[in-house]
């Protein structure tokens, strides 16, 4: 409250941000039309049916990206309605980004771009690797640069998607390599190019308070509530979603138990929040890959136990680590979460690959990746053209190249993130609400006014 | 804290509450049946399916109702509590009376009123016109007016309604002209007939603080995830229905990208909260008038973002100019969430009758009213029997009987509302939760006890 | 924070729990499985078909017990993660552990127990009478102690839970009888066992701040808004289902209603925080056993208004009297939530069945109970073997089971928690997160360093 943040470059949020907006609006009037209306009752009937089995998960997985996922990041105790607004305004503006490439990439015919309700969930996911990404860079960063996060991200993610789903038949129909992977180490090569440059390590303000832990678990348990409908939303209805519903439960039901576990193992007989928060969700980043695989239960309860200590042992030795040895910055532990787990998740589709039973191998690859290509056509029959050893081959150069061309497009967006025109508070600004939002006289009201009894008097007010 | 609020009418609430109780349940022994059970089994199965069809969308709209909205009206810091229950109680006491009026009016065959699922829908749609009026005058009244407002305004809605859908067919699946505006002017009558002869304008516990704005944003959030369930839950399944949802989310994410902008604009480059709250929805109260018609999505797209410019302009330059000019306050500014992109709604509506292509121009009207009132047989084919042109002049004329009907209505109800044995609150104790609640021994535990030392400490556990 | 927890057992959650987890890995390997996948199309449509219909409950379901009820919980100001976290984990070791028990009782098939959606959403049910028992010792017991609680409750559930439903076949679609009656008189059973010899009877830590209250009844709206969910998943789709959800809503808006005119009754004039947390879902408890019968809908509000009186009756008047008298503490008043309404439900389901009309009894039997034995062979026709008479004596005789085991068994499972090695807090650590959280030098930051001023200070930054 002492200095103001530096009054410069007021204007170039709404200016650039208003652009956009008017850009979309003339994209659209030109070329985004909604589908034929169904001529035939049956067709109809069926369009129907197919809102009524899409539209419930659509909403859970809302709810997980504006509600769950922006109170989890709530744990900076000042800072939670910047976390709240920037979370839901780069959901938007990365949706509607998304929407207008994919337009442009996947479904452009004959001029015009047909919308339904399946573009904007692929959208959506992949506007959730950018939401996943500034995890790492979140407090340090002014709206700016976030949305050219945002605006470098989703076209890379779409090549890496197209790649990796399309081209080298990967399976990963929670997205565990597409995009946890991804939005990971994007968000990690960001923060390494933004601020690896030696930097104050912990910012006091970072501190989570009782309460703001409180809001945080909150929001991992709405993430942990709805993260089935997540993983099972692309896959075929009937047993294939029916298995991938029931997988991601198993596993973070093992996962919530064995965070428990091991966070109290650490941390001599209590727990830490931070490891709950996340630890809690590690399951459902792993099982995405294997979800609708045909593999015994306890694959999924194994794979959701070992990533929640992945997760934490992370937290508890692997962060600290990275940020002395390589000067990396991650504010919300995004590799602990998305990084470790999905690379674990990765690994492990190999694995089933590798030993499922052959006879029943037809059937987990009726699955669409997220981004929307329906991998049936590349792998069909015994693991396609490749076999059950080509397959988990795929799989492993899949994961290497979320690797690489992630870490690649962040470190390029990081250095991005440098020009000076982006207005990156200042330092002793970091993690505080004021620096985003103005405060209508509240700021006076917490002034100690004259008297330390007065300020006691004001707080007790406030209380 | 220091004088008491004062205590003659403690039995006025519980006693005319507790009386209409009573009167319900003997209404219900006397009226209400459930309906014949289905006696084939493709009867039955037909019940299940279409109970699977709603039943998601009900629960979507009971959160927004129940949690959504209360949390949204929390940014009043010291009224939370109160702010929550008096929204959960008009709800149900609404919702009651609602199913008592539609029953008697529209339900009422052989001596009997058969209930079901949409009876309940349809009632708690008149319920959200009473929570949404509440808005303009809420923390300043007391339970008992708040119910006077309930029991004048269902009817008053429902003949509204009546007039507005079932006589001059107008179109309006998502209610916003018979919802929104409605309870907008209502609300605003009420505000000017109880208050408009000069109060102390700006009550120093209304300042939110950013806990309290932090709750209120998170309703917002809710509301902004739901918002598509309320809009369509009363379209016809299939092509109409989708539609609808697809128009609600591009209307609700174009609202929040350019509430960004506008706010940003408006306060030098930082955003307001209270902006971020109201703007973000307003696209879906200006998109639900046309949420069904066969329009090209840029249509709904720029409907947002106007609707949300509109919104924040009218909380920056016309809630203090109407506060100031016309003595009215507006406590939640419910004119600008729901007055001015309603009306901007309406006006859309009207434009896309006019320039909608004809050959497809069947399709708009398969289209239930939120009173459920089948508008259908009203127009058919080329817009009924009016034209287009016709169409439009039953839009505009709606509109008309909205803005009059409620604000005439409104200022009856508000001025009733000054009756002296309705306890409405001192100055003094507006705003505040130890009003309407009993703390069990907190206010004590608060009290600054002898010293400073003491008085910090408690204040510390209680952080 | 003056004196540190005793520091010995710290490694005896992690081992056992840990110990669990891995047996429950092995008993996974070694026998579930999941279901055959459907062979033909028409099966995996169906399937399909089923899992829409179960899905959107069972996520309901879900919200209320990980959101709902450990945000409900949180009336304790300084214990609120402790709550939700203790919520969390027992809701999951509970269900995990109802999934062996479940599976090797009745599902074990050829060596085999085949997994699906149904059996998690029965494990679930046995989960919840944990989740309701654990209430009443809330705040002054460990982890270890509510572990063991779980480990013995379930199987006392199960074995209960058999002989009303199968043997007995007791009507109650709801879990009335099964899982709230059995779970709070369990309940109550651990409390007096284990502080039935005199404690200091209201911990200081235990009253609740007007923020602690805010997020409880958050909680109590989320679980009021999902409740018809959880009463409905488990009947026959179609008319049944959509009476029980009807029913449902009908009970739990009057109990809403009528707990605001008992409570400012009783309080004179205001209202109590407690008791409308409690008496808004008092309905939901009492309706569970009669929601899919064949009854007219007044019966539901009345017996949701009758609900609500008995529960703030029991708030005032009868806790009080428990604790002076029989030394019996219930921390989360479970008595009056879940024991009051749950005898006055299941005195009901007798009542209905003798006065139910005759010709359409054979409807409300195509039920099934809640640990998923299919009483319809039990009752058909004319109410069975029995007779209207006889199901109405059953019904009482499943209530006296439910009481009297739950009683007895959760006596011994108290007596068993008095082990000195299972780390019961000292008393001057109970309801305080600081017992089970490490803060990460978040005390530190409190500490009252030097001056006051500096104290206030930092008091100023955390508000």
């Amino acid at each position: 409250m002492a200095a103001q943040p530096p009054a410069r470059p007021r204007r170039l949020l709404p200016l650039s941000l208003g652009l956009f907006q008017v850009a979309l609006i003339l994209f659209f009037a030109l070329f985004v039309t909604y589908g034929e209306p169904s001529e035939r009752a049956e067709d109809a009937s069926l369009a129907a049916k197919q809102l009524y089995g899409t539209f419930p998960l659509f909403q859970d997985i809302q709810v997980m990206l504006v509600v769950g996922l922006g109170l989890l990041l709530t744990f900076l105790p000042r800072y939670g309605l910047s976390v709240l607004t920037h979370n839901f305004l780069l959901l938007n503006f990365s949706t509607q980004w998304a929407l207008v490439l994919q337009g442009l990439l996947q479904r452009f015919h004959h001029g015009q771009i047909q919308l339904e309700l399946r573009s904007l969930l692929l959208a959506e996911f992949a506007a959730v690797t950018v939401l996943i990404s500034v995890g790492a860079v979140l407090g340090r960063t002014s709206p700016c640069q976030l949305l050219i996060v945002a605006a470098c991200e989703v076209p890379a993610y779409l090549a890496s998607e197209w790649v990796i789903a399309a081209h080298l038949g990967v399976l990963d129909v929670g997205g565990t390599i597409t995009i946890h992977i991804f939005s990971c180490y994007f968000g990690l090569g960001v923060s390494k190019a933004l601020f690896g440059r030696g930097r104050q390590l912990l910012h006091p303000k970072e501190t989570p308070t009782p309460r703001s832990d409180l809001t945080s678990l909150l929001g991992t348990l709405i993430l942990w509530v709805f993260w089935p409908s997540f993983v099972a939303v692309l896959c075929q209805p009937g047993d294939a979603q029916h298995r991938a519903i029931l997988n991601t439960i198993l596993a973070m039901s093992a996962s919530a138990v064995t965070t428990v576990v091991a966070s109290s193992l650490l941390e001599d007989g209590r727990l830490s929040p931070g490891h709950l928060q996340n630890g809690s969700l590690a399951g459902g980043v792993a099982v995405g890959a294997v979800a609708d695989m045909t593999m015994p239960p306890v694959a999924a309860l194994a794979l959701g136990s070992l990533s929640a200590m992945v997760c934490v042992l992370g937290f508890r030795f692997l962060t600290p680590f990275l940020r002395r040895k390589l000067v990396l910055q991650d504010h919300c532990g995004i590799h602990n979460l998305h990084g470790l787990p999905g690379i674990l998740g990765a690994v492990a589709s190999a694995v089933v690959i590798l030993v499922a039973p052959k006879d029943t191998s037809r059937s987990p690859f009726s699955q669409v990746s997220p981004a929307g290509v329906n991998t049936s056509e590349v792998a069909v029959g015994q693991w396609g053209e490749h076999g059950a050893g080509g397959q988990a081959l795929c799989q492993a150069a899949g994961l290497a190249v979320a690797i690489c061309g992630s870490l690649l497009t962040g470190l390029l967006t990081g250095a991005m993130l440098r020009l000076p025109c982006l207005a990156q508070p200042p330092e002793q600004h970091c993690f505080e609400d004021s620096l985003n939002f103005s405060t209508q006289g509240q700021a006076e009201s917490l002034e100690l006014g004259g008297t330390i009894e007065e300020g006691a008097l004001a707080l007790k007010e406030r209380v």
